[in-house]
């Protein structure tokens, strides 16, 4: 049987694949694309078989551009993962951390290390497209003076030298992903995501969690983005807990519909696993073409 | 008397001095920053009267990190503007479209002109650290090649040409900028922001916004934020419409605070009034040092 294929934002060596593998199985082919909208046009044309998306870190908060990808597109979320975010210094060999005098990753890396940065002298940052693709543009410059931060995958892929591991301002530093497909779970969930919009009423958000509080549904997430063309106006992603095939569950949805201008459920899955992010694999042919 | 002096992130023609004049008035002196924490600390130290920040863009939502910054700061909010953003795609002098291979910016801005720029052929974006800073570096490269998205004002301050106008993908792109201090607001106002945390428990939020619904006071914003170090537990910052020598408004932040395990008062202040973006002022003396 032909391995499955899941597509994730960035290199080989992202932390989008270490979570694909996680999830999905260490031996999965994988399509690394060079944004998130491309992530949903492959699951969504059938070019892959899945995706796998960061939605959440415990640290930054939420990556919107996906929670607008899931409403523009029509996939459901069949998992999640939360992976432990492990962020590594990452030089070229021979190199110290005296010579290093910038450091470039993905502005999100760069804003986790924000207190390790800081306390480096003299050292500029510089925001890149990935944390693996800073890994690459270290090891293709062959320069002394610029380091990167990324995962210890793309160390390990690109035979360069961590100068240092965990740095990251808060070790609490988690992020979740959501696998995406076609179609929708076959086997119960324990997790319903949702996407809502409301008229805007005084207490009608009030309202809406009144649907869940009511029937003792618990909430475990909310989020609300605009409503793109419409200023000032508001939807919400909320996760609540619970299966679609409970009753009450049905009852607190049609419920719902009732009140809200756009109801959608977007995916019900069980609770995500922790994955503590030691994982690395060793390729049989690296992307950096050097072992 | 002497001006007042504003700080703002970012450079000379960057959207927040133009959101710190058309709120604080013309002739204010400004002190651009090279980044959010700065703009906190010079108001914080009193090296500054008041500091201009961006809270929420009305396509792209809010902005994290001056959400954090506000909790981490102790500030007062003392109004807000709510500046219509117009992009300009902008080119050395004598530049045709077409010769354009590379457009910089900073990321949002990118973001929300991403219908255009993939109306262009064969160019590709790169993000940088900010609009009016990317008009400069266009300036100093002399590059035909390259063009920045950003402000009229930009393209005036350094003497370039504007190729094309209003190239956001919605025109209802409007950012909401806050004014802070270091005393609160004198006079009243007619909303307030808050931020809490709550123990999680079913109902929780419902109960909270509960407070506020309970006694028919408008909810206008939520937006949740992830409490450091507490992996998927959150912060709520919350504005609701009132005023705080309001009875019932004192009694719900009471009763708020019988049910929070954090409360905050980040300030009140007037509904800000609408900017359409369209001031453009000439300097003495030009940033490029051009002119």
């Amino acid at each position: 049987m032909a391995a499955m294929t899941v597509a994730f934002q960035g290199e080989l060596g992202a932390y989008s694949e270490q979570a694909s593998r996680e999830f999905f199985g260490r031996d999965i082919d994988v399509s690394p694309s060079p944004a998130f909208p491309e992530v949903f046009d492959k699951v969504t044309s059938g070019a892959v078989d899945a995706g796998m998306i960061p939605i959440e870190n415990s640290l930054a908060g939420s990556i919107h551009e996906n929670y607008d990808l899931l409403l523009e597109n029509d996939l459901h979320i069949i998992g999640e993962l939360k992976l432990r975010i492990v962020h590594h210094l990452i030089a070229n060999q021979g190199v110290g951390l005296d010579e290093v005098r910038r450091v470039i990753s993905h502005p999100q890396a760069l804003a986790q290390c924000r207190d390790y940065l800081r306390s480096l002298k003299n050292v500029t940052v510089e925001p890149v497209y990935d944390t693996a693709g800073a890994v690459r543009q270290v090891k293709n410059s062959g320069a002394r003076d610029v380091a990167a931060i990324a995962s210890a995958q793309a160390a390990v892929d690109y035979g360069l030298t961590i100068l240092k591991s965990g740095i990251e301002s808060n070790h609490q530093n988690y992020t979740r992903f959501l696998a995406i497909s076609r179609e929708p779970r076959s086997e119960t969930g324990d997790k319903v995501s949702i996407v809502l919009s409301l008229q805007h009423h005084p207490g009608m958000l009030f309202k809406a969690l009144g649907v869940f509080a009511l029937r003792d549904i618990d909430l475990m997430k909310i989020e609300s983005r605009p409503l793109t063309g419409t200023p000032w106006q508001y939807l919400f992603y909320i996760d609540i807990a619970g299966s679609l095939e409970e009753q009450r569950i049905q009852k607190a949805l049609d419920h719902m519909g009732e009140i809200t201008t756009l109801l959608r459920v977007l995916g019900c899955y069980p609770n995500g696993r922790i994955a503590d992010g030691s994982s690395v694999i060793v390729r049989k042919s690296s992307p950096g073409g050097s072992s």
